[in-house]
C-alpha cells in the first residue's frame, strides 16, 4: 500500500512526496522532530511529544507552522487514511525553503517553516527484540553539545547503528568523559536491586518523554530511582539493562561490549517496567 | 532569472528542484558537501574540492554517484546554462532516499546516492567587505567531532552566525578548551609581523581547500607560516588577522569580541595574501 503522507500543508502519496532542494534541513540540518507511537489506532502521550517539540523549535526560534491542535488532527488524519494500527507517525519541521543557501536564518515572516508527516507501521507490543534483549556496543559520543534540542543532526548515531551492526550488536550506549551519556536514538539503563539508575537530564542527552514516563511509573510502582551517571564497567557489573524510546518503550539490553548482564536474558525488572509502560500508555492514549 | 539546477541526473528549473522526503540529508543530516568558486566563469581548484570529496565519502562509506569526469561535466554545463561569470557552484551528495527512514544505511546497491548541484552568483573578486573587514565574536565550539568531514551538520555554524549577527557582527570564531577552532564556514588566521599563524590540521577544523592554497602561496611570497593553536587573546593582540573560505578567499578580520585588531583596518599581509590567491588561483582555474 502506498502511503498518504502529509508535506507543507497537503496529504500526498508518498511517492510524490517531496521538498524543495533549498528547505534548510536538506541543506544545513536546520530542523527538529519527533515520533509519537501508535497502538491500537491511538497516539501515546501525544502532549509530552508537542511539549517537547515546542522547546526544541523555541531554543532554535523557529517558528510552528500549524497550531498544535492541527498538528493532532494532522496525526489522527494520517492514522485514519493509511489505517495505522501500530507503529508510529514521525514529525519534521524545518526552517523552510528560502530562495537560496544562506548560514544567515532567513526572516520567518517571508520563509514559513516546513511540516512533514508520515507514518510506519510496526509491532510494538509484540516486538520480537524483547523475548531475546538486545546487545550493545560502547562508542565515544562524538555529537554536538545540545542534544536535548531533537535536530536532524543524525548522522553519528546514524553511523553508532552501524559501527554496532559490524560488531554483530544492536545498538551503540555513547560514552562521554568515562560515562554513558545514551543510545543512538533511546536512553539508557541500568538496574541493581530494586534501583533504577539513568543519567540526570542535562543538555547532553535526549529529554526522553518515554524516560519521564517510565520514572515515574516505576516509582508509583516502588522501585527505587537514581538519575546519576554510571560507566560501561558498571554496567558490566549490573542486574539488568535496559533502553527506553517512543518505539521500544522498554526494551531489555542483555549483553555490553561482549558482557553479558546479569543471567543474560531480559531481567524481571525491564520486563515489568514495559507492562506497566504499555498498560498505563493505552489508558491516556487517544 | 530562473536558474537552473541539477538534481539526481537531471537539470531542472530551480522551482522544480526537490527531493523525497526521505532523503537521509533531510532526515538525518547523512550528506556532504563542497563549494567551487567561479571567476571569469572558471572553476577555481575543482580538483581540490573533488579530492577532499572522495576523502569526505570514503570517511563516511558512502558513494559518489558520478565519476569525478562527470562531476566535472556537470559544474561546466552549469555554469554555461546558467551564464555563471563569477560566484559559486554548491554540490552535495546524500545517501539517497531508501523507502523509509531508518538510522542503519541502506544497502548501496538497492539505495543510490543522491545528488543535487546549483550555482550560485556573487562578486568574489570585488568583495565590499574586503575594503572595511568583518567583526568577529567567539563562541564556545558546540559542533561534533569530525569537522574534517564536510557533512550538511550545520545547525551549529548557521546558529553561530545569528549570534553573530545580533551582535552587530559579521561572523564567529569557535573556541575549544581555550583556543580557536575556526568561523563558521571558514578558517581562521592571526599575523604577527611577517608569521601567518593558523591552527593545525585535525579531526577539529575543516581542511580547506583555499588555507591549503593560500598557505602554500605565503610560503612561496616568504611569509613565516606557524601551523599552532591561538587564544582570542592573542588573536587580540595580533597584528592582523583574517579568514579563509572558498567564497571569501582571503578576508580580512578587523575586530574580534569587540577588539581592535592592529589598526582596524584590513592589514597589508592579509590584502597582500589575497591578491596572490586571486592571482594564481586564476592561472589554474578550469
Amino acid at each position: 500500500m502506498t502511503r498518504t503522507v502529509y508535506v507543507n500543508g497537503e496529504y500526498v502519496p508518498e511517492t510524490e512526496a517531496k521538498v524543495s532542494i533549498f528547505d534548510r534541513a536538506f541543506l544545513m540540518a536546520d530542523g527538529v522532530y519527533e515520533v509519537t507511537s501508535v497502538i491500537d489506532g491511538k497516539l501515546v502521550d501525544f502532549d509530552g511529544h508537542a511539549k517537547r517539540l515546542e522547546r526544541s523549535l523555541s531554543e532554535l526560534e523557529m517558528r510552528n507552522p500549524v497550531t498544535m491542535d492541527e498538528l493532532l488532527e494532522i496525526h489522527r488524519e494520517l492514522v485514519k487514511r493509511n489505517d495505522l494500527e501500530e507503529g508510529g507517525i514521525y514529525l519534521q519541521i524545518t526552517r523552510g525553503a528560502p530562495a537560496d543557501r544562506d548560514f544567515a536564518w532567513p526572516d520567518p515572516d517571508e520563509v514559513p517553516s516546513g511540516i512533514v508527516l508520515f507514518t510506519f507501521a510496526k509491532k510494538l507490543v509484540e516486538m520480537p527484540s524483547i523475548k531475546t534483549g538486545i546487545k550493545v556496543i560502547s562508542i565515544p559520543d562524538e555529537r554536538w553539545s545540545r542534544r536535548d534540542i531533537k535536530t536532524t543532526q543524525l548522522l553519528y548515531p546514524s553511523w553508532g547503528k552501524m559501527m554496532a551492526k559490524k560488531k554483530g550488536c544492536d545498538d551503540a550506549w555513547m560514552v562521554e568523559e568515562g560515562v554513558v551519556t545514551e543510545g543512538t536514538s533511546n536512553n539508557a539503563y541500568i538496574v541493581k536491586g530494586n534501583t533504577i539508575i539513568t543519567r540526570a537530564l542535562s543538555n547532553d542527552i535526549l529529554h526522553g518523554i518515554t524516560r519521564a514516563a517510565v520514572l515515574r511509573f516505576a516509582e508509583e510502582a516502588q522501585f527505587k530511582v537514581e538519575e546519576r551517571d554510571f560507566t560501561i564497567a558498571e554496567a558490566q557489573e549490573a542486574d539488568e539493562a535496559f533502553i527506553t524510546s517512543a518505539t521500544t518503550f522498554v526494551q531489555p539490553v542483555v549483553e555490553i561490549d561482549g558482557a553479558a548482564i546479569g543471567t543474560g536474558k531480559p531481567g524481571d525488572v525491564s520486563l515489568r517496567l514495559r507492562e506497566i509502560y504499555i498498560e498505563e500508555s493505552l489508558k491516556t492514549a487517544k
